[in-house]
């Protein structure tokens, strides 16, 4: 038996206790939690079905009060000095996995400054929001099937793109390989319709960090009128670590205001509005902060819109804000911003980059304030780019 | 032991043997195949694991060589004296379920009928076909979560919907609620990427008719710039049987001429269009007969396109065509079409009629030519309408 150790000011604190999934060189997956730079395996430690799982689907589907009181239960054992040797990994030392089996993926457009500098950029001859934006979180499905978790290599997507003064597309790799750093929420606790923004906390179980690599020339060739496909649907990549919203309770905020006030089904008695911080990464260098704080629409305002009109939900859902751009320029979240689509270059190793390169890593960072001055981590999304 | 008649002319006869997932009181979900008005449960007379199971999934992940196996065995079955008893139900006593596990859903736009009238009634001032639509089958995903099987009953979506002269939205049960007649495709071979046109029957195990359930004044206020979602998301109905492609090589025919040529990726050896008939009933009259003959891409270019960009299939993943649109009034597979945007309505029980009332019933029913002159039934898919 031992006791475990935290370092001061570690992101992974006894506040935070995120979980996720992970194996041992030949052993099966499973789920574990992070305490500091280490893995607590919790079908080894605490038992119950829920948690002998290869992904955390079970246990989230369980409810909120299952959530506390494995919480509780984790807490005392990670502060405890009766942690069993076996079942404690050094981070370092495991595989991660796709710590949950995704449902259906919705993915939003909740920053204002991201949607009016996309609205400039693509539309540049019409009013950058549409007249839908400040009434509704606008959305849209994406491929469950390709949310793959950080680390996982990232093909360049093959595509049609269209050639300028001609009315045929051409068609090959993509040549506007993009990112966008947003936040996601997993649904835990299934729905048969309307989940309403007081209900939020009962049905959504944590969040993760999320890349939503886009390939921009294909979507903006093929996205009207029914949207991204393509230029989308090649790989979402997800963070490691689901940080529960039970050790989010210190980044909430209040939400900016909404003016227009929205339709009662999207008004929240307190908001869920939080405030993280996340860091893009470009081969290390930090390009760009983009500040959650600044997204227009909450995430229980996400849910309850996606959910009005009678949509049930499952286990596993994953919903992500969209690209989250702050004010500032290096607060944008997607590269076709930050260098507003390759007319303002930033300088990455040296030299001068638009869109990204073979070989270029991406490296999403976040965190958030928790109790007594702790931050809660949410570790980091990153992956690789490689030719299609 | 027994010998399982049908009728000469039946639509279920011993060249279609499509596939479902059916209980009898009390009993659990198990594979069965659909002959003339009887189901015949495969659990119990074929085995195999991947037959003993509450969806098509395990079956359809085989592989062609599995299917074309199993399939000469159902026939052999359905032909010999020694059916058991116990084995075979009347149609009329089971009870139908979802007959697979959906992965992902993506619905297309590959009529050039529908896309054209949509066009002309959603952006009356634009061309009707945008740009890219002769260049690739456009398509999004829609939600997995809400497909349902025929029969579940639709209950009506609420949601935003413009007002004319005036920039707030109102909230309310959807006022335009449409249908869409479909046929969606099921693939069964999972794939780490592209999916050639060539290799669409090694992939695709069968074929199913689709309601897609639309809320078209939801729709038209939501789906600038990111395409249609809660409009969409509420419900898709599917019929129970899924008609293995093995039992369609006699409804193959030459697709229709696509001009511009497309790109080498969605060019056809041989096509996969197919000549399947619909004909919708609503409230038991037969108002139109879309042909899916008239469709202009197939659904080999639709599976190509949707995985050209590397994007991986996972078994299960449906992918419908979009509604069915012939060139005649009469041949609409949406009633916003049908009535052009409720300029001209349509006569259903005596009543002049635009969009779906509560207590409605809407049958799709659809047939393919099979060998010998027998015909290839799909059944139905059916669904009515509650209020929200």
């Amino acid at each position: 038996m031992t006791r475990l150790h935290v370092s001061a000011g570690s992101e992974f604190g006894v506040h935070n206790l995120p979980y996720g999934v992970f194996s041992t060189e030949g052993t099966a997956r499973r789920i574990g939690v992070r305490f500091g730079d280490a893995v607590v395996d919790l079908s080894a430690t605490l038992g119950g079905d829920d948690l002998a799982q290869p992904t955390l689907n079970a246990f989230m589907a369980q409810g909120r009060d299952r959530w506390i009181e494995v919480r509780r239960q984790v807490t005392e054992l990670v502060l405890s000095d009766e942690v069993d040797e076996g079942s404690v990994h050094p981070i370092d030392s495991v595989t991660l996995h796709l710590p949950i089996e995704v449902a259906d993926y919705v993915d939003f457009y909740a920053s204002e400054h991201h949607a009016t500098n996309l609205g400039r950029l693509f539309r540049p001859d019409s009013e950058p929001l549409m007249p839908n934006w400040k009434h509704l979180p606008v959305g849209y499905h994406g491929r469950a099937g390709t949310v793959v978790v950080s680390g996982s290599p990232i093909r360049r997507p093959n595509g049609q793109r269209r050639v300028p003064d001609r009315s045929e597309p051409e068609f090959g790799p993509s040549q506007r390989l993009d990112i966008e750093a947003e936040l996601g929420f997993v649904v835990g606790v299934p729905a048969d319709g309307p989940i309403g923004t007081d209900d939020f906390a009962e049905h959504v179980f944590g969040a993760v960090l999320v890349n939503d690599w886009s390939a921009r020339d294909i979507q903006a060739w093929e996205y009207v009128p029914l949207g991204p496909h393509l230029g989308k649907s090649f790989a979402t990549s997800i963070s490691p670590w689901v940080v529960p919203l039970l050790a989010l309770e210190d980044a909430r905020i209040t939400g900016p205001v909404q003016d227009p006030e929205p339709l009662p089904y999207l008004r929240e008695r307190r908001s869920w509005a939080l405030d993280v911080d996340l860091a893009v990464r470009w081969n290390g260098q930090v390009v760009s902060r983009p500040p959650y704080s600044s997204m227009y629409w909450s995430p229980a305002q996400m849910l309850a819109h996606t959910t009005v009109n009678g949509a049930t939900s499952r286990t596993g859902d994953l919903f992500a804000s969209g690209t989250i751009s702050g004010p500032e320029r290096d607060q944008r979240g997607a590269f076709i911003e930050l260098t507003w689509g390759e007319a303002e270059p930033v300088v990455v190793d040296g030299r001068e980059r638009t869109f990204l390169e073979d070989g270029d890593e991406i490296v999403i960072e976040g965190s958030a304030p928790g109790p007594d001055g702790s931050r809660i981590g949410f570790g980091d999304v990153r992956g690789r780019v490689s030719g299609g």
